[in-house]
């Protein structure tokens, strides 16, 4: 922790502008650095994995990642491949998962999906350039090229959380318990792996890139975990409770094709309990030095829309 | 070249021979770095993945890595994770060709292929599963987790060859090309994106784990590129002489589905005529110091098939 100056921080009085100022500084990293060379030979690949990726979003995960750097006054700017990367790998799966094969989903980020717009071989292969084109960002990120260890670490924790220590594993798990019964522990396992892992690894590379202590990288890895079963938990209650509109995405999806969700295990009101119950560990997790209260003000933030 | 002492290497007098011993130490190394965790919660994933990596095949990408690494007499150890690595690329990019949405194959290496024997969703994911699996075996490398400059290095190579610099272009290229007329440059280009990129990964990794020279490493690249692009040649021309049954996969599917190929384009004689001009150039870029010939007995066997 003490190994970099803290930089001036103003305090945040209004977290919606801090979190509205650090997704636009994310879109303007992507739009940066996930721009076709030149004479590119395939266009409308880039265009695909464009349109898919810079379609408006909350950037809920580079933004987690900034927000654990700053934590520990480490310049931003270090971030940005990083940060890009676990954008483009969040990407990916949005896309994928959208395939009539998978979910077969026909909106997302209020825009048609992928394969709606391109069709379904260049929304295949969109994917996975998203994927690969992540590691690309990673082996070309000057911070990590400086400090190679970190970056083989930070490689090693996308690819772990993205596959099949994580994402990839939560995924089939998801499509496999579809139209089943599930309790709450399963619903939990599922959600852990599909979504938590993969905002685990934000806080994880935040941490490792701040090169925080190894006490304090547990710590953020609880934090994240905590917090990405919250996040899920929430995303499956305004599932329920919103429209396709104010979502961005198909409303009412996961009762249609009977995911395993916490609604459908035990109910709305335990679900917005359990949600509640996952934050707070997310809390207890890091506040012994959250000095800024950053990671408990996003803590309360994802869970502020089911009140 | 000087750096590592030169291990003693019998002389290869039976390349067959060679050729199957190395192509098993990769599938003994494929066996043991691609299994599940004892309690995984997703075994069909793995079999699905294992399914295809595991299914018979000549392993040329990390036997080709392997085959740089004996030219310079590194250790063969070295190369463990980064042979699998490659190989699970390769291995991901038949799966996602394969789907209905892209070639709408049924048939590879001898086996039906992985969506119709595990369903289209399970086969996107294991694409994905074993895509994202090559970074993660990177990231657990011992000689890289010893070398990071190095690791580092070789995780850029290939996620460049693997992605927007490479196949994922290259298999854009190719179904855009379908049906449409082609001309001898313009599937080179293909070919160049589609195989060669790959190829060229294997002998540059092998290169950057050998520790050598600049002027090497540049020679490997044009070795990789040009042996990519006769190897692709080759595959072409089979596929209008060959049988299902000696390929492992449907033959006569480049005409059916109008692919772009240099015997469409040129017609078969010129084909030929092409991939030994491209074998030709491969071996002249290493012929100063291919001192064990292994780097040209491999270029002459990729287009002996055609002879």
């Amino acid at each position: 922790m003490g190994l970099h100056p803290i930089m001036p921080v103003p305090v945040r009085k209004d977290l919606t502008a801090y979190l509205v100022e650090r997704a636009a500084l994310i879109d303007r990293w992507l739009d940066e650095l996930v721009r076709p060379p030149e004479r590119t030979p395939a266009p409308r690949l880039w265009e695909a994995m464009r349109y898919s990726l810079l379609a408006p979003g909350k950037r809920f995960r580079p933004v987690l990642m900034l927000a654990v750097g700053e934590t520990f006054g480490t310049e931003m700017e270090r971030y940005r491949y990083s940060a890009c990367a676990i954008e483009c790998i969040h990407t990916y799966s949005l896309i994928h998962d959208d395939l009539p094969a998978m979910d077969n989903d026909t909106l997302r980020r209020g825009r048609p999906a992928c394969h709606v717009r391109f069709g379904e071989a260049m929304a295949i292969l969109a994917g996975d350039a998203l994927l690969t084109y992540a590691f690309e960002l990673l082996g070309r990120c000057p911070f990590l090229n400086a400090h190679p260890a970190i970056g083989l670490e930070v490689m090693r924790i996308l690819a772990l959380r993205a596959g099949l220590s994580g994402m990839v594993v939560g995924q089939v798990l998801d499509l496999e318990a579809e139209g089943r019964p599930v309790d709450a522990a399963h619903v939990q396992r599922i959600h852990r792996y599909k979504t938590a892992a993969l905002i685990t690894a934000a806080c994880e590379i935040g941490g490792k890139i701040a090169q925080v202590e190894p006490r304090v990288q547990q710590a953020l890895q609880a934090y994240g975990e905590a917090l990405g079963i919250a996040f899920q938990i929430v995303d499956d209650i305004l599932d329920v409770t919103q429209t396709s509109q104010v979502l961005g995405k198909t409303a009412g999806k996961d009762v249609q094709t009977m995911k395993a969700t916490y609604p459908r295990a035990v109910g709305l009101d335990r679900a917005r309990e359990e949600a509640i119950r996952w934050r707070e560990r997310a809390k207890a997790a890091v506040t012994a030095w959250d000095r800024k209260g950053l990671l408990h003000a996003l803590a309360d933030r994802v869970t502020e829309r089911i009140a």
